[in-house]
């Protein structure tokens, strides 16, 4: 439980030079989470441990089963246990606060799973669209140019796993206007990273993101626009590319999608107006 | 279907410089696929369309649903219609070879979820350790360190959508001792990618794919350990790095792995013993 990184003893090869000794190396953890609610099981991540409550917090707003705080009443390690006896601290157990429906646990509950058109972007799209209790397009927050410039090195800086294992991906949660840096996370998953974040801000009772920037140190996918969207989050930044579909969501959804944010530069793919330049 | 690219208009924000007029910019497609065995739904992953076929038999030998040709009889797509009536494209069906057994569809049906231990990452290499119908133990492939590190750009240069896009993973098939590129796939999922590759040894019927290395161009997940073991492939190179339980799983599968390849140098993280140095 919290085990963020491991050692491991490695060999460095470098051609032309003789082999070294063996050496220790750090590692970020990798370990299975699986999230149930009111016992039933729904979800099961590949995971870096640690943050695993908002893990599942973030990740019930994301498939639309809560939007609020007061939505989950509360959360616990079941007692599951390996080989030896340890909790594994990798199941968990959601419990629904009054009037919170369970979802539904077929395998086709994914939201963009519809029989109307036999699976098709546009109806992941309506599915997310119509889902979202926390819509952002007329949130009217305005983010510097300069500013976005600025937040890949606060992200970065804020990397701690990163920088020991180079393994890790991170999310972090920016107040639009002063770029200040509200919640980073790290994992191994990209879209876990995202829902520890969104999961954070639950905690925190912050629902909708009214303002905020969301940065993501890879690309921009379908399922990280979905994600942002779902938590009512503006502006979503990458430093990688972001997909078709990922652009399309935005446009639907009237969420700003920026890529290629590096150096001076970036991209700017769908609501550029809250985007502000100086001159 | 296999529309890899698309054309969007985009904003180009340079801080301090003029705002440019819109202009076009290809993007990496993304679309679900929802993947049916013997007409039941079994999974549903964000893809590139192209190469769909050999999304779907890869995904089935890394699930440990298939592991020969003979065990596919045909695949077909779904006559599933968009808005418009035109095939999505995005459904097909997977009929298995007589004496095959169709998968489990319950939730619960990841090969890492046992009972046992309350999920944990032993449980989940167990799984995996048990269920490969091509052992790689005893791969005796020895591959040159300095073949190794002509990869990455061998896997570069392959990479046509990622050139045009900046947003897509790739995965390449080479032969251990010559370097030969047997196959390259590329995909907004890195999984996805891995499963093409697999799925295309599917149909060429050369499974276990020994004394070939799997080259990746992001980090060696689990996940990915997983599909190269299921596939018999012996050596797993990954341009970042892995995670602990993709080097605990290799090393009880004893696959080898090698992270952070780069330049002349990579660090290998299980089974050495494969990776050839000069003195």
């Amino acid at each position: 439980m919290g085990r963020i990184t491991t050692r491991r003893r490695v060999s460095r090869v470098i051609v032309g030079q003789p082999t070294e000794a063996e050496r220790e190396d750090v590692l970020a953890v990798e370990e299975p989470l699986e999230i149930r609610v009111a016992g039933a099981p729904f979800s099961i991540t590949m995971r870096t441990p640690g943050h695993d409550f908002e893990l599942a917090t973030g990740f019930l707003v994301s498939e639309g089963v809560i939007t609020a705080r007061d939505d989950v009443q509360v959360i616990r390690y079941c007692s599951g246990v390996d080989d030896e006896g340890h909790n594994t601290y990798n199941v968990l157990d959601v419990a629904l606060g009054p009037g919170v429906d369970p979802p539904s646990t077929d395998l086709a509950r994914h939201v963009y799973t519809t029989s109307s058109c036999g699976v098709c972007g546009k109806a992941s799209i309506d599915a997310v669209r119509t889902s979202s209790s926390h819509p952002v397009e007329a949130d009217d927050v305005r983010v510097d140019a300069t500013l976005l410039t600025m937040l890949p090195q606060r992200l970065r800086s804020g990397q701690d796993v990163f920088e020991r294992t180079g393994g890790v991906h991170a999310a972090a949660l920016f107040d639009g206007r002063t770029g200040e840096l509200l919640v980073l996370r790290e994992d191994v998953g990209r879209h876990n990273a995202v829902d520890k974040v969104v999961g954070w801000a639950v905690e925190q009772d912050t629902l909708p993101l009214t303002g905020t920037v969301l940065m993501v140190s890879g690309r921009a996918s379908f399922e990280l626009v979905q994600k942002a969207s779902m938590a009512g989050i503006p502006v979503l930044a990458a430093v990688s590319a972001p997909s078709s579909l990922a652009v399309e969501l935005a446009e639907e959804t009237g969420l700003t999608v920026i890529g290629f944010l590096r150096g001076t530069s970036m991209v700017v793919y769908s609501r550029p107006d809250r985007v502000e330049t100086q001159q």
